[in-house]
């Protein structure tokens, strides 16, 4: 199922040249302004041909909203998004019938649809399909500000290249307006230049390369959540990985923490201004499955995208023999900037879910 | 919600120190004999007091089956399984109704439940409560290993002792046979000791250690799981982070993966004994969310066992001042070897449900 | 949620007089070929303006599909289908937003939404909305009749003029074939007439008739279904309520078998061609909530539409004093003909879902 | 799936002659006080052996709760409940492996299970699997109580005699504490003679008789419940067709509605003490799915219980040959009463789960 959530349903339709891709989104709340400026601010975010980084295709990924909406404000009926696909030149994919792109869908997607799915463009399996998920991520967001909850991330690294991490007790209100408008959103804004040379040095080998997203969720109260299945890690995993191209995810010090011994680890509790807070946040704000009240982070790890210009080895499905793929067409060689707002729309997603569910 | 599955939904009930903690397992086919000495060997595997670096308690784990097998045969009912809890000394816990445990639940559980939550032993947030998801998982993975499926996973390390990884294209059965069975499950044996002097050393400083957990599941076929939220990634990160003390997950390269460019992290095909395969597995099985038919490999971080003996900062919730804890009592200063057995539970439950959704 | 199923998932979105309603149909294998003559052909049997019995409005309701059907045949992602709204007069209801109408959902829309839903034609309440429902289902059914299994349905009431029930133990494949695309499908057509009268004395009272449909499901094989919360019943009866309007549903002798004796309505079983039968069908093809193999029946009763243009009391929500309405506008005086064919969509719908979540 | 709901989650289990049954109730809120003399009561009212038209088999349903409730407060763990079965009597049900009984699920469970299932008693089947489903409903309704949400049914016919129905508009809380205790609920307490007679009559002649069940939740905020596959009438007829033996349902003027025309059929508005009321309650309280403030009325059809010692024709399933049967042992001539605390316990299960939803 493309379906995510409990409370609120994501619904996530179309293939990449289709005639339209979009989302319906269950379950909101009636009665909430939606900004569509901010909205679009986040689309042209994750939009491709943005920046250096990106593809050099030009998508008009504008959102058609079709019903939910009645002059700017949620009806409380789902919401419904439409989105053209405009610049599609189905040319290029021909060949992949028969022959799979390695690190791609092509075949397993062949195998469990029996060569009925569409695979043009990747289909129903393209990082496309995330506009209309960072569509509903933008919309959620806006709701959750109204309650005082912020989400921001940032390209925590690319290739061998970190950015200097979130303070995990403390981050400004200012930091995450700028990170939230930004189309290589960064900490340490020194570490841009050493990035787009990998990217670039990527490129000019025909290649790609991959990286990680720190996101972080601030204002969610304490005791959200629950134990077991319930936790908020299982749920924001299963939205994060959600997103193509993601295959790990840890909250707070994660698989470095797996190394450190627990009176390191702990995070200790004292009053602050009245309120219960932890001195450190090692636990990424979640224990037992339930928000602390502090921020909740976690990272992602994208993967390399597998598209590249280099011969391949793959196989022909129709001659049964072993073949070679050089995969021509246009790719970017790093999709994490344009990833950024994926994951914080998805994170978006996960706790209006959770809180909606309490 | 204490449930997991869409297929099949493992329902998971009890508190630590309550009466009896059990599962009701639904959505299981009729006419599967069921080993009970399997299910025991697993059971026994997460059972404490088996193993040096486990608590001295002993507990009688063993699972009272109420319904839906029938003469060793499963009926096709929900799955009933009762399991008493014997050896619960409450006395040790009760001044953690006041100062919450730093790394524990205690705090976000007491504010979700406005303090009516069963506290003793951590309740239902008690790493108790895995002991009914172990017998689910050693339930279905006999079902599995009918289907020719097997599941495995070793300790990949204990603080910052590492064991060798899975060869990720070729597993034995023989490797798999000899973990399943083994309570300090190591690829290369020669890393239990200095493991072991890892965790013993711990101990005496009144602390704990956490690690990893590489987990694979052998002979799922090709076309398995799906796109977007219904990826193979999701279904088992929702699984895995079921289990308290999970703080991270990476399917096949994972967060290394995310270093590398694509040209090396892309798994090329190629035809073996006219079969499709991949000659590498950086994937860990799974492309678009679907399975490859390569083995589907995982890792899981797990935080170092929060109970710690040396003194810790915290709050008193009652007096509404900062105080100092110290938790007495009986706690695991490593819970790596027992958590094997419930990531192998987990990644059948997840497996199995995505199989029989198909 | 408008959402309905477990292994396949509709999600109906739109409301009235917005830009477009439509569908999100997901689950649906890949490699079936959809005949879109016959989906048009269901739509137009539900469609306004066909019939005498209808609203004179003119719809044009041509299902654009967007996704999951690629050159006729479904690829197996989500099927998403949009109508736009072309009829649209707002001006008609512009009072309602203060005086409900009595029957209709404008105050308990009103409530739920804070005043918030789009309450122009009933917005997403809409007997409109009945129209991607008749979609999704004129796909599924297609996909059924390629696995033997065919949906008919037929007013077995209007007023109190009652056709012939439908042969329980029998029911040939001509007759459904007639049914199936009929506009006022009889099974005793001479009673057409007499319930033409009905309506159209309703009619000249500004008034309007309900009515009864029956609905039959032939081929599904013995076994499908479940006990308890599972059954075959409960399945239906979900989706049947999803038409506004409908206000009960009996399977079988349902409540006339609640006067009868068991000796008289339990069903004897027989071999028949080698094959288990039962002599009669007072169970409606379902005991303990799973098939018999037998045809499954149910009726569901189909109140009168309540757009009345006679005065009628209301209140005036904003006066906060009671008020007289009179509902101007075009409405059918019976939409009992038209709702056939909604009925044997979710009839599809819902028996899919049981078959594929086996 | 033996589950219901989506806010909250009641899972049954047990076979009627197995060792146990009982159920798991997922999602209660923390913090409500539960008093086991009330869910005694009411499990007391569907417990066999009661009333001189019960089976005269002794069941010891106490329900040993098993976590979820401490010192008789909900802790916001699942509440577990095992109900031991110590009045089972195997050997009557030997020849019903061969021999499927007419009008139960004998036959469809042999064919869904292959044989497997336990058949003793009806196994998963059988009515007993309602008790645990009344002690759900038990717990649920104390905390409805205590949000000023009031439940009651009453035999509303047995055979063809009648009760009087609720008034629908006004229904008196001293009425329901009557009802909510009595194991022969009437509103017309002159009408019981007739009816005992009628299942007296029956049971002279080795019979049963089946009769309907009306039932009212009074307090009910309006704007509970929701459009299309979201409304009451589909969330209650899941919960009451969960119940083996009831065939129908109708709400408010269901069936007798279909035949009226709507100037009759809608309710008027008015405001009575500056709230929004229905003059009439043909809707049942619910307007497009969605709760008026009115109450809630529905009425469930339920067969007459299949099990008489009359001989039937039916199948050997082993020789393949037609057969008698003459189904000997314990069984009700009417299951009506004891039915009518299990409709009030699924009312409870539905309208509980809506509210939370909301």
């Amino acid at each position: 199922m493309s379906v995510y959530g409990e409370k609120i349903k994501l619904t996530v339709f179309g293939e990449s040249h289709g005639e339209a891709i979009g989302a319906v989104l269950d379950g909101v709340p009636s009665g909430y302004k939606i900004d569509m400026d901010k909205v679009l601010t986040q689309m042209s975010r994750r939009a491709p041909g943005k920046d250096k980084t990106a593809t050099p295709r030009l998508e008009k990924d504008f959102p058609n909203i079709k019903s939910g909406i009645l002059n700017g404000v949620t009806t409380g009926a789902p919401i419904a998004c439409l989105i053209e696909n405009t610049n599609t030149k189905s040319s290029d994919y021909s060949n992949l019938m028969d022959s799979p792109r390695p690190g791609h869908s092509d075949y397993t997607a062949y195998v469990k649809y029996n060569g009925n799915n569409d695979i043009r463009g990747g289909g129903h399996f393209s990082g496309r399909l995330t506009a209309p998920i960072v569509f509903a991520g933008a919309v959620l967001r806006q709701i959750l500000e109204q309650q005082g909850i912020k989400i921001a991330a940032h390209i925590s690294s690319i290739a061998d290249v970190e950015d200097t991490a979130f303070n995990p007790v403390e981050i400004s209100d200012s930091l995450i307006d700028e990170l939230n408008v930004s189309r290589f959103p960064l900490i340490d804004k020194s570490k841009e230049e050493k990035m787009r040379s990998a990217v670039e040095s990527a490129r000019a080998d025909g290649d790609s390369v991959g990286g990680t997203i720190e996101c972080i969720v601030k204002g969610v109260p304490a005791g959200v959540g629950g134990p077991l299945f319930d936790g908020i890690e299982g749920a924001v995993s299963k939205a994060v990985f959600g997103i193509p191209a993601v295959k790990g995810i840890e909250f707070g010090s994660g698989f470095s923490g797996s190394k450190k011994r627990a009176s390191e680890n702990n995070d200790a509790f004292e009053f602050k201004d009245g309120k219960v807070v932890t001195k450190t946040n090692n636990c990424g704000g979640i224990l037992g499955g339930i928000s602390s009240g502090m921020p909740i982070i976690f990272k992602a790890a994208v993967k390399p995208t597998p598209s590249v210009s280099k011969e391949q080895d793959t196989v022909n499905l129709q001659t049964g023999k072993n073949a070679k793929l050089s995969v021509k067409g246009r790719h970017d060689p790093c999709i994490v900037p344009r990833a950024v707002a994926v994951v914080e729309a998805v994170a978006a997603l996960a706790i209006f879910d959770l809180l909606e569910n309490r």
